[in-house]
């Protein structure tokens, strides 16, 4: 008889990451009943029609009995609402993880949210595309990516390892870490250049018609590249932006202090400065490059 | 017998710029002669074995001797030296035109330098690579780009547009238009970007070390492509900054201020604030994606 990791995975949302983690869970039997539901009829459909669960159902009451692991996987502004209604709901020694970009605040609020036989193992899997919804999922989609997981020190070891070995089968790399050391690493990966690229993306957008238009006619290299990370979603990065507020704030108040000593450079035409930074930063992207 | 465009030309630098310009000259049968120089030995040496030019000469001097036209394709900075020791060496009607990024002050210097009898069109094409040097040219560089030709009003018309139709014939979009308009549209679509990602990246590099080196190893799509634009040649940007001192100043400035403006939205949780300007960005980059 196959034994599986799990025998009843719930899927709280199916978008692209939970989607695509039902096709890994599927092709690789590591649960032998995989639930799903979503708030909204039209992904619902779309998820039954692909066949990539064995149940689709409409609430997350439903989807969260008898299952050993609930994966969440919907906006992080959305979760305390989503788990305050679920907290009887849950069966004995049952995981609990998440797929969201921001752990810090959140991760102490669903904790305090949740009943003490439960386990919470939050996880972030960095991956991801441009696309959204059941259909843009695919099972390769982790494959070679980090998956950072940042359980609280007394969390039961079992249900870690369990969670990181679901994330390993789909090819990612795991690693553990505190919910505030995720969070400034990410907030300088990824919030600090979308913030950044969101606000000069912005300045354009003020700019008088007869230089935007020329500025949207030339755009080239550097601001083109801006225009692509500041089309993503409004409404995800807006709730990323508000959850991570103190990690997001202190990167971008160094951030400051460093284009203020650029900018006092340029005025004082000091090239020797300008030309120390610009040999520095060569070396990052080697780094880089060279780790991957 | 086939008629040129020009007789001679000389390239003053024969880098990727000048060296994609060459293979257009040939290919499409523009120049009867084609002379080349360039500061280095190692450079020079390399334009004659790809045998790109029809003449690999040692000095300024003796390949703007007898030119029709001068394509000045060397770093921003530089321009005031070589000019400096060619004044007596334009034949009379000579035309000078050149491939920097900023236009603004350096355009003046020049006008004021070069004898009456010399047509200055100043160009920018704007295209390029990461990689640089002769070998890295090739002549469909150009093809569909844009170039922007900012001669002076009182400018010989005929040198214009001969100027114009050197650069139409590899394939490019030409407008012209003033220098400081030149350098307030690339300013924003290029200088600030850049000038960004160079920041961020160096702080970075500035961060402790433990963080920074999970912060090299997450590095995900938005920081990653920062570190892409911040390996750019440190010498070229420190020129490009220092020269273009005024418009980089002023659109920093407005950058500025709008960055201040989502930093205050986040500090107060103005949600309303933050999905409003990163909705209107998405249409810039619609705006983008659907001018090419």
């Amino acid at each position: 008889m196959k034994s599986y990791l799990f025998d009843k995975v719930a899927l709280i949302g199916i978008g692209l990451i939970n989607s695509s983690l039902a096709r890994v869970l599927k092709e690789k039997g590591i649960a032998k009943e995989i639930v799903a539901t979503s708030r909204t009829l039209k992904t619902r459909e779309e998820a039954k029609n692909l066949g990539i669960v064995d149940k689709v159902v409409s609430s997350a009451r439903e989807a969260v009995n008898e299952a050993d692991i609930i994966v969440i996987g919907i906006p992080v502004a959305a979760y305390i609402n989503v788990i305050r209604d679920l907290t009887n709901e849950f069966k004995k020694d049952a995981i609990v993880t998440d797929v969201g970009s921001v752990k810090g605040s959140i991760v102490s609020e669903i904790s305090n949210l949740l009943p003490s036989h439960v386990h919470f193992v939050p996880g972030h899997p960095i991956a991801g595309t441009e696309y959204s919804g059941p259909s843009a999922g695919f099972a390769k989609l982790f494959k070679g990516h980090w998956c950072v997981l940042t359980p609280a020190n007394n969390v039961d070891k079992k249900s870690v390892s369990k969670v990181r070995d679901m994330r390993l089968s789909s090819g990612m790399i795991v690693d553990i870490m505190s919910s505030e050391h995720h969070d400034s690493v990410l907030a300088i990966t990824s919030l600090i250049p979308h913030l950044i690229a969101f606000s000069i993306v912005g300045t354009v957008a003020n700019l008088e018609d007869s230089l935007k238009i020329e500025v949207i006619k030339y755009a080239a290299g550097g601001f083109r590249d801006f225009t692509r990370i500041a089309a993503s979603d409004p409404i995800m990065w807006r709730d990323i932006f508000l959850t991570n507020k103190t990690a997001v704030l202190d990167m971008l108040s160094q951030f400051g202090k460093d284009l203020d000593h650029l900018k006092h450079a340029i005025q004082e035409q000091d090239g020797k400065a300008l030309e120390k930074l610009f040999t520095k930063t060569r070396t990052i992207r080697r780094d880089i490059v060279g780790s991957k």
